[in-house]
């Protein structure tokens, strides 16, 4: 019997084998994600809960990329969750990874605090608005700050975590300056940096930041990440990370 | 009758002709201070104040690249200011340069509050430290938060500035997410951003930030600026921006 539902496709994440199901009318995960994946760390033994996770792809990911003990996975459209529960099924990863339908303004209180030593989320980039088309779309959940905004999402995070436990998002530079004055109002100081920028001579289109509970002030901004060396073909580090 | 001082030189900038004293005993520009001058955008007619200019380097470069109707130096260490004025003068740049010894602590005091269109500054970098040997050196007081810190310099800075005035400058990446909360603090949105990586494969070593007074929030992350090519070969990009 196939686990697949209707317009629904099964991605080969080439690591380790494991297989993604997703639905490109309402969610298929972006290279936002696989960057994150990437950038996030943890390690043997941490639990990561990762905040707004669609279809599941980060936690995937990263159990095969960490030794980490267990990942949870949270998501408010009872449609991703359940792709994601279902991807979770099909590889395998029960024992490991959670999925769990909630809204993440209520992240601390459904988990408790201080109760995971990484959070991990790519959340939506974009404020909401007025004049959006389709407010209850699948995809305008994921894209736009209608279900939360970038304050809920960091005020959780910090709450979610252990003193000294670590936070990885991904995001848009157009609004970094306000991600790291709330990081800081919550006590998640910037740590690490990496800017992503489609070619080497484009404005970066994605930041990749990394902040720790109760951290030192001491900021390193790493070398960029370029994603195509030239038209239609992408640099070593972008194959690098997607596997191939 | 020369100009120079005892261990002092006279540098060429290979821009208009123009040349520069320096004392490689006291002070000498920087990168940081080269790289600023090209970041920095002053439209005909501005009115531009240099917070700390040592040896005037930012504003000499700026009569050259801008249109700006008039530049001020403040510099609170005598023996720069001096170096900073002969330079002006031997540059016949009176007319449109002027050095001020003085505290940039009392900056909008001495010029006056929103009497400035454009801000730049090359600041000390680093946090004061009971530790340092000549903590009254000239090269210390260039390099260290000994006469002003951080807050000072963005706090005068907005004080200088007429709504909607542009602020630049260059510092460490390690305290960017300070920079980025003081800015922000005082009303300074940053608007532009640059990281310069020593080498592509390197962690960013100075940003470049421009902020405008009351200006909206939307950051733009430009291309990275890499220095070196390869072992002591410049990029293009350093070629250009040095006059070469």
């Amino acid at each position: 019997m196939s686990v697949l539902l209707q317009d629904e496709r099964l991605d080969d994440l080439n690591r380790n084998g494991l297989k993604i199901i997703q639905n490109p009318k309402k969610f298929c995960f972006g290279m936002d994600a696989v960057l994150l994946s990437a950038f996030a760390k943890a390690k043997r033994g941490d639990r990561v809960i990762d905040l707004g996770t669609g279809n599941g792809i980060i936690p995937i990911l990263m159990s095969a990329k960490t030794e980490a003990e267990h990942f949870t996975g949270l998501e408010i459209q009872s449609y991703s969750a359940s792709m994601a529960a279902r991807s979770v099924r099909l590889n395998h990863l029960d024992g490991r990874i959670s999925i769990k339908e909630g809204d993440i303004k209520e992240a601390s209180q459904i988990f408790g605090t201080a109760s995971f030593d990484v959070v991990t989320s790519n959340p939506p980039y974009m404020k909401s608005s007025g004049g959006l088309k389709n407010p209850d779309s699948t995809k305008a959940i994921a894209r736009h700050e209608i279900m939360c905004t970038l304050e809920d999402v960091i005020r959780e995070a910090s709450a979610l975590l252990k003193e000294h436990g670590h936070f990885y998002m991904v995001h848009r530079p157009a609004r970094l300056a306000e991600i790291i004055d709330v990081m800081r109002q919550y006590r998640l100081e910037p740590k690490n940096m990496k800017l992503v920028h489609p070619f080497i001579d484009h404005d970066a289109n994605m930041v990749l930041i990394h902040g720790q509970k109760g951290g030192g002030v001491q900021l390193t901004v790493e070398k960029p990440l370029i994603v195509y060396e030239s038209q239609g073909k992408y640099t070593d580090e972008i194959y690098d990370i997607y596997g191939y």
